[in-house]
């Protein structure tokens, strides 16, 4: 038998068209019976899928289906409206129910039928085993559940902030319910009274160890009643049911839930009520029977496998927005001033917001905060454009993962809070945000050492070394309050993830050797760019952030004794070019020097780009090389060896 | 004036002692008297102690007092038995009320008043920002909010599992209650019926930005309730009224949680109720009306503020405890032999469960678990040992400290998880069980790019990039299953953090040069070692984990060409010898692989000590240089080329 002829754009009846952004009063027999239909294609697609890669969840996947295939008609997202920015968006949280995912949306048109089935889980190819957001129809790629609300949150959040009368949905497992980010989302949506956000929950009861009231019992409905949210009841395989029920939840001034009462493995009946196919696919006989029973013919499979052969479909990658801001006035901050980073970030941010909150046209700014405003100097901008000041309290996880979700919507979403909390404790949110292309401000501030007092839980020693593990990632460590400005200026607008890192205390400003700000009136952020701070010829320090100054006074130091130091600056290691670097350091011994974990920051870089081109270079690395203390900034960085006299005598070791 | 003469073990009056195990019906207007006296002086140290730092958190502090005073005269925790495993545990959850912590520890004896006084947020000194295990009577550090409830979550299940009848007693703020975290610890108290376990929330409606209310409504009755605690209710500064609610707390057969009512700056007339001293310290002649009001004396100031610059209090350390385990009977695979190292851990921790299980002398082993006992091979475990298996539910972080403070508390903890779930969802909490010394033991499966079909979000690239950034974490990362056997039977006896990191495939047994395992009879798993795998005099590769194997397979391919490669292997990079590693390359091009990030692993590990000795070295570092794809195991390595033929090119490119 040849492939079914079902390709990209297929034909929807027109009676469901009238069903489009909820404007049908109810479902006709008509339209139920159409649906049913469509549903059941799409769970054949399921199943041929996961039979071709021999992988993936079906059970999961046929239980959402009905739940998948309702959105797809009632919801305005399209294949022709996907790609834009006034719709509806739909959030699959528990992403490894991709096969119904693409089963339905290859019904939809979104994608080309036979191509999804045919390259399911095969390297290289567009359908990968979680949804992920370079497929069209997916807004949001998850894999690692409990995330999936939060996005829906920021998405919400973004429509409001752009003035988008759309809806957010968001389909989500039962087993992934206990995962206390869901918790902090629904608190988020409900003090922010996201009432265009609708959760939808395939409540089939099982999960991988067995049924979700043994596994971990959750008093569901309890809880989302509890956090404020409108909780509905459905029959999550009827269509009528469900319509009615989504009508009622978008009716409702409250975000609102729908538990979807649903059977693992619905349509297949082997593969029902159990927890057996949650992750495993059948074969032989029973899945002739799965194929028979939901109307296709077992012959197809081999003409899938030759497709599965032949050219390998790719994403359509995830698009990046640019933002349309006008970035304001850059300060120069001069010898008398006495700044810190974070007030110099909070000042320049505080500058365009003023200059664009009210500008048509400008991109909308919009910034999340965990109980933190006055410390990371957002409290500037809260004063400014209240309306876009999000209040997420302390839940961090959800901040992280609305924020990403927000700034791939059309607006600017900048996530300030203390390091520790930003990147340590959010982490998989900020890995989750890089492979979703997301493009989050996330200004770091109370990094290294330069936390004060609060000792060594308060010390974000990491942030190089965990924002490294990513791909997409910029890592900004701006030298002293001029820098940051225009590091923050430059930030706003940029396509894509970047960190600001600043650390807590009052910086005297990088001076030239007249005295004048060395990052002036003329300077312009360049990502990567290393800045030659002071000449030398004996020894050669590079320093990142507020070292900077440092190492300028260790240099000075050791110029009175007749020693010629090089000091060079990393604002974005990450970025940086080693092949320069090799060459301005031109063989001189090498010190350098971070108020960062000594292995896994600036130094290791530096190190890597040294050992991969094969020279010689004597070097030592300064930093943080165990949990630091609890006392003031100048005082536990003179005990870790990295203050002025620390790093002149490491150059001074190494001549 | 000179100091007060209180000192390490103040005489506690003799009408308290009826107190201790909550063993008076209530209490006598004399206690109640003398428990009031007892906090006064408290609040006094507390104020003293922020005014000499200049820093600290005291509002909180004094809002929280009564709740230690308490405590600390009814719990079963005195200085004299603070270092025993049986005993009641206290948590303190907000951990930036240390100064209310260490002000009432002086009190009950613990450590030495003026000590603590004058020493508080010192660089160097045992009296940190945020409380931390080192001091007596602290039972775990705290400073990222959350994290307390889940960590007496784990000292109860420990208490459990050594049937020890004791108490934890976990106390909270209520800015931190909306993080996802307590959730999450709450339902795992509930489903363990952790009856032993009580919740004191400093209920003062205040925290940084505001009113709770106001920053982040929450619907806390409700929600513990809905989460099946015993909520009850209690004035947080009337003795009376707290010690009956304790009462009837420990008497419930439920978890139970008071809810303090108290007053932010309770005791300090112009402290009370604002959210200003939240994190300031009151001075000049604010801080005289404190003192007075408490009963102080500001004299003391100078005598203190000399104390401050002596001779420096060191904390006594986190004690290590050695468990008692027979290691069982390792298992030698053979080349016919196709194993997992995920199996092959699962088998060896059966075994040793075996061994042990009904062992009197043993140290329990507990086993924790997030949904996928099945696929991280617990299930033989929990097979033999249900009683010591704790299923959290997919609720990772709770999980993480739970297993983290339970390892101190006299058992075994082993939490086996995927690598994207145990260390990058749980990142930060895994740092707080590196400050806190704890003794995890964490296996990650799945790990890599061997995850098979799950694709990007599931692949664990970053395992040894993230621990790296601790000081503590020992991480092994075995070649095969016999190695894996070996390393499991070590890990579960070895007294610190230990991260097992093993990949899903089946994998062949890496074998000596005549066909016998090369791990074989006689092989004792050493913490550091470099395995010299193959001896070879033009090139060098290191490998790491399952790439062992590719790295034979690709040596053996050269040598066909007459190429003589070494093949080395490192289990354990963060422990290393970067001289013998440069000793056994001595000088030949190397090439590193490994199935993990390239920037951030073995490679960057090998490229610090090559660099940092001043050698030069041509090398090539193979590893994950983009987001993985979906697909079979082997074809996503294949495409990121580090495949035998990809290993084997990069050598020959170095030649």
């Amino acid at each position: 038998m040849s492939l079914s002829e079902d390709k990209r754009n297929a034909r929807i009846p027109e009676a469901l068209a009238a069903l489009r952004n909820f404007s049908a009063g109810g479902l006709t027999d008509e339209q139920d019976f159409l649906l049913r239909d469509i549903a059941r294609r799409s769970r054949l697609n399921a199943v041929l899928m996961t039979a071709v890669a021999s992988s993936g969840h079906p059970g999961g996947s046929l239980s959402s289906m009905d739940m998948y295939v309702m959105l797809m008609a009632a919801a305005n997202l399209t294949p022709e409206n996907c790609d834009e920015m006034i719709r509806d968006r739909v959030v699959i949280s528990h992403g490894h129910t991709s096969p119904g995912v693409y089963g339905a949306l290859a019904e939809w048109g979104f994608i080309d039928r036979n191509e999804a089935i045919a390259n399911f889980r095969r390297a290289g190819s567009a359908y990968q085993g979680h949804v992920e957001r370079s497929g069209p129809g997916v807004d949001w790629g998850t894999g690692n559940l409990g995330q999936g609300l939060s996005a829906g949150v920021g998405f919400a959040i973004a429509d409001r902030m752009c003035g988008r009368d759309s809806r957010v949905f968001v389909a989500m497992g039962d087993g992934e319910q206990p995962k206390g980010q869901n918790a902090e989302a629904r608190r988020v949506a409900v003090k922010e009274r996201l009432s265009g956000l609708t959760a939808l929950i395939d409540y089939n009861h099982i999960q991988i160890s067995g049924s979700v009231e043994d596994v971990m019992p959750v008093n569901l409905r309890a809880l989302w009643e509890a956090d404020g949210w409108e909780a509905l009841e459905s029959d999550g395989h009827d269509y009528k049911a469900l319509y009615a029920a989504l009508k009622r939840a978008i009716a409702s001034p409250k975000p609102a839930v729908v538990f979807c009462h649903t059977l693992m493995g619905k349509g297949v009946s082997f593969m029902e009520g159990t927890h057996e196919y949650h992750g495993k696919v059948p074969s032989g006989d029973l899945l002739t029977r799965a194929i028979e029973e939901l109307g296709g013919d077992t012959s197809e499979m081999d003409a899938l496998r030759v497709l599965r052969k032949g050219e390998l479909p790719r994403g359509r990658g995830a698009g990046r927005f640019i933002p349309s801001l006008n970035a304001g006035t850059p300060v120069v901050y001069t010898a008398s001033d006495k700044k810190d980073n974070r007030g110099a970030f909070g000042a320049a941010l505080g500058d365009v917001a003023s200059k664009n909150s009210d500008m048509p046209g400008s991109t909308p700014i919009a910034v999340f905060d965990c109980d933190l405003a006055s410390s990371v100097k957002t409290d500037i901008f809260l004063k400014k454009v209240p309306s876009r000041f999000v209040q997420c309290g302390i839940q961090e996880h959800c901040a992280a993962t609305a924020a990403g979700a927000a700034s791939v919507a059309g607006v600017v979403a900048v996530w300030a809070d203390f390091g520790v909390f930003g990147a340590d404790e959010a982490y998989n949110q900020q890995r989750l945000n890089d492979i979703n292309h997301a493009q989050l401000k996330l200004v770091l501030t109370h990094v290294g050492l330069d936390v004060g007092e609060d000792g060594v839980t308060h010390q974000c020693i990491d942030y190089l070394g965990l924002l490294r593990n990513a791909f997409g990632w910029k890592v900004v460590v701006p030298a002293d309050p001029n820098q940051t400005d225009r590091a923050a200026r430059w930030m706003l607008s940029e396509p894509s993830n970047v960190c600001l890192a600043v650390g807590r205390s009052v910086l005297p400003v990088l001076l030239k050797d007249d005295g004048a700000p060395f990052f002036d009136e003329k300077y312009v952020y360049k990502y990567g760019e290393i800045d030659v701070i002071r000449e030398g010829a004996d020894a050669a320090i590079l320093a990142m952030g507020h070292l900077a100054v440092s190492a300028v006074r260790a240099a000075e130091a050791l110029s009175a004794k007749g020693i010629g130091v090089q000091v060079l600056h990393s604002s974005s290691p990450l970025g940086m070019d080693g092949g320069r670097l090799i060459s301005l350091i031109g063989g001189k011994p090498l010190v350098t020097c971070e108020d960062h974990h000594a292995d896994t920051g600036l130094g290791s870089i530096a190190a890597l780009h040294i050992a991969r081109a094969g020279v010689s270079v004597k070097m030592k690395n300064l930093g943080v090389t165990r949990y630091g203390e609890s006392g003031a900034s100048a005082e536990v960085i003179e005990r870790m060896g990295f203050s002025p006299r620390g790093i002149a005598a490491a150059v001074e070791s190494l001549l």
